[in-house]
């Protein structure tokens, strides 16, 4: 089970055309269920499958805490990409509840206001802190990109990092997803530490709404981003108390909300 | 109902922090149905809803072709973001199949192959054509940021554009997602032309799976992204008889199956 598959390419270089090896990233739906009921099917490349079991269970409010997991365990031989959570002793939970998204469960119908009202059920305010400085900021996206061992390779995953206050590294994961990613990366440290508390989650790519929820039901209180944020991830950052930051590069951020984070040096 | 929010952000700029008015991608649920039954809660930009409701409806499979679809009328006030799909006389669809995703249909379980046979059920092997030549595939990127409006103003947004064989624009949608934007896009073309036959699709982001897909179930054979493609992708391609192009720039790009399609001059 690997991550990377390699294939023969046409490479087109203005009017001139060679056949290459290339290394592309794999993508394989993978499958989890709660006792034998699938709760969903995902695309991701194969790899931390138990952390994106985890991590997504936590993040989409199927359980309130990693003690609400025993285990996750293959259902048969782990090629066929099929995990089953089981749930600690004494926990219930009802599969079905879960065929419809989180966002969908407030009485007011689907709108942006209650998307937001849906997460701060799952989510608590952003702890305070950590102290957030420009230099620990622009130093991301290489830090990222260190660590990015998979898309060195193929240039085509998505990554996300979690640090510590102090700016150092926590966990870094890397998926075809982006979802997957931060569901990896959350996943892989809970266990240890949840809520994972005064943090900075950075990703490679965009911040959406459902990334700034996957940080706001983490207990993550900072968001970083090298592309754009949306505005309802916003919205919802600024409700919960978090930072987030897009078009994180070597030399400036916009910071769109939870400035106050920032401590002068 | 815009596609922009306006906001005031924290610019940083090494050592530098004014405060800016930035304009922000929206992003707000939409809800579809099939009579009273909630089918889907998709994350979107708002605008071209109707169009996401047919693209969506069409490429995964929930109707057989365009003419299923009798109307698609907003549930309430269109703020709401909720729509009812309204199938033709005679047209009966079970929505409890699709309360589970396209490729977990497979007896044989979750994996790649399984992936792939469950699109080849509802997909055709692509048609002969479009001849492609390198001269049309490196313009695309341009012709693509040319038509990309709002990403033009937020850099948050994912763009598809249909071309046909001639290497005419058909149709370019944008959106926060980049399944959506491609489904937009279909979902446009489709009352006139469908299966859409003979055409080329870019988008701006990555060729996953589920891209692959949509543009197999719509009949589209050529598929080009600017940035990587995923293994899976191209063995669907490859199986379908599509050509999928990734990395393309204004200097070059990786075909990575279907390069007899190009002619040459």
């Amino acid at each position: 089970m690997t991550s990377i598959r390699q294939r023969r390419v046409h490479r087109h270089d203005t009017g001139r055309v060679t056949i290459e090896d290339d290394a592309l990233v794999a993508e394989e739906p993978v499958e989890f269920r709660l006792g034998d009921t699938p709760i969903a099917v995902l695309m991701r490349t194969p790899g931390h499958d138990a952390d994106l079991a985890r991590g997504f269970a936590l993040t989409e409010g199927i359980v309130l805490g990693p003690d609400e997991i025993a285990d996750v365990v293959p259902v048969g031989p782990e090629a066929e990409g099929r995990y089953r959570v089981v749930l600690a002793d004494g926990v219930a939970v009802d599969p079905e509840q879960f065929r419809r998204n989180l966002y969908t469960t407030s009485s007011c119908g689907v709108c942006g206001k209650a998307s937001i009202d849906a997460v701060m059920v799952a989510a608590r305010p952003a702890p305070p802190g950590p102290p957030l400085t420009e230099v620990l900021i622009l130093g991301l996206p290489a830090l990222l990109a260190e660590e990015q061992t998979v898309f060195a390779q193929t240039g085509g995953l998505h990554g996300a990092a979690i640090f510590d206050e102090r700016g150092e590294l926590l966990v870094v994961r890397e998926d075809v997803g982006r979802h997957n990613a931060v569901d990896k990366a959350i996943g892989a440290l809970a266990s240890t530490r949840w809520p994972i508390g005064p943090s900075l989650l950075m990703i490679s790519g965009r911040v959406g709404f459902e990334i700034a929820q996957k940080a706001a039901v983490a207990g993550i209180p900072v968001v970083a981003g090298v592309s754009a944020a949306s505005a309802l991830a916003v919205e919802l950052g600024e409700e919960i108390g978090m930072t987030i930051i897009g078009f994180v590069r070597s030399d400036g951020f916009n910071v769109y909300c939870g400035e106050d984070r920032f401590v002068s040096r």
